[in-house]
C-alpha cells in the first residue's frame, strides 16, 4: 500500500506486524487512533515504550507480576506440591477463572516449535526441572494445547521429569459440556468413550 | 480482566479501545508484542507519540499528506473542474487503484452521525462549500458509504450545495461485476435494473 506520509507508513507497518492484522486492517486501526484526542494516543505510545522496560516476571513460576514473586505463589493457602504447566498468562488467567484449580503455575514462555525457530533452551523449562529436582512437588499438571506445538513440549518435559518420582497428568479432553455429540469431532469423541467416567464419581456426595 | 502488572493493563487497555478488539484480543496481541524484539516494540511507541504531532494534511483537499499540499493536488495532469467527495484516506487508496478517476479529491473526514456525536461543523463541509462557491468546480461526485450516515451526509451536502450551478452525482449502484444475480440484495438488483445502461454504452469504441 502507498501512503502519502511517512509518520502514518511507520504506524501502519509497526500495527500490521501483529497477529491477524494486515495493511488495510492496520490502515483502519489508526484512522480511528486519528480521530481520538491526542492523549490518548500518547498515552498509548507511552505505554508501549515502558511495556519491556517495566514488565516484571516472577522469579518462582515465571508469570507476569507485579513485584518479584507473583501473587499466586505468595498465596499461603495453595497447595505447594502441584504445579501446573502453561504456555502464558492467558492460560493462567483462564484456569483461575474456574475456581478449580488451588496449586501453583509454571509458565513456559511458549511451546517449542522448530518451525518459528522457538527451542527448549528459549523457555523457561530448566527452572522448572531444577524446581522439581529440589523435591518439593508431587504432581505435574501439564495444561498445554492439543497442537502439534503443545504435544512436542508435553514429550520434551515428560522425558525431561521422568528421572524424577512425581505424578505427571494432563488435562481431561473430552465433549464440552453443553454440547452435542453429533457436533464433536470424532478424535474427541473416540478419546471420551475410551476415558469414560463412572457416574457416581459425577455425584454429589 | 484482572492483570497482576500496571503497564500490561495499560496496554491492554489502549488496544482495546480500538474497533473490532475487546479485552481478550488486545491480551493475545501484547503477548505477541513481549516476543517481539524490544527496539520493536519502541518504535511502535515512538511511532504512536510521532502520529498526531507530525501527520500533516494538505491543506487544498484535507487528505493526508507529506506536505502541506498533497501530491494529487498538485498534479497539473487532473481534471481541476471535477471533485470527489469521500470520508477518508482508504477511499482516496481505493478509488486512485481503479486508475478510473482523474480528477480531485475532498476529504470529509467523516460523516454526519448525530448517534457518535458528530456533526457537520466537525467535518471539512465549510471548506468544500467555500471552494465550490469559488466557481472553478462544474461536477461534484459525492462517493460515500450507503448507510444512514452516508446518506445523511449526502443529503446536507446536496442541500449546501444547490444554491451553485454545478452538477452533483453519485456512484452507480448495481450487482457487481462477477457477482451472481441470485445472491443480489433486492434493493441493489432493483436499482440495477431501474438504471439500466444500453448495451452499446458499454461496446468499446
Amino acid at each position: 500500500m502507498n501512503l502519502p506520509s511517512k509518520v502514518l507508513e511507520d504506524v501502519v507497518h509497526s500495527f500490521s506486524q501483529l497477529p491477524g492484522i494486515g495493511q488495510k486492517s492496520a490502515l483502519r486501526l489508526v484512522l480511528h487512533l486519528l480521530r481520538m484526542q491526542p492523549q490518548q494516543v500518547e498515552r498509548f505510545g507511552d505505554a508501549l515504550l515502558r511495556l519491556h522496560k517495566e514488565l516484571k516476571y516472577c522469579k518462582n513460576c515465571h508469570n507476569i507480576a507485579a513485584d518479584e514473586i507473583c501473587e499466586i505463589c505468595c498465596d499461603e493457602k495453595r497447595d505447594r506440591k502441584l504445579i501446573c504447566v502453561v504456555e502464558d498468562i492467558r492460560d493462567v488467567i483462564a484456569l483461575e477463572n474456574t475456581g478449580q484449580y488451588k496449586g501453583l503455575y509454571h509458565v513456559l514462555g511458549g511451546l517449542i516449535s522448530p518451525m518459528d525457530g522457538v527451542g527448549p533452551s528459549q523457555l523457561t523449562i530448566d527452572s522448572l526441572t531444577t524446581k522439581i529436582g529440589n523435591g518439593d512437588i508431587e504432581e505435574m499438571v501439564v495444561a498445554l494445547s492439543t497442537t502439534m506445538e503443545g504435544d512436542t513440549t508435553l514429550f520434551y518435559l515428560y522425558k525431561k521429569i521422568k528421572q524424577f518420582d512425581i505424578k505427571v497428568s494432563t488435562l481431561a479432553r473430552g465433549v464440552a459440556i453443553g454440547g452435542e455429540l453429533e457436533y464433536a469431532d470424532e478424535i474427541t469423541l473416540g478419546r471420551s468413550i475410551l476415558n469414560r467416567v463412572p457416574y457416581e464419581n459425577q455425584l454429589v456426595k
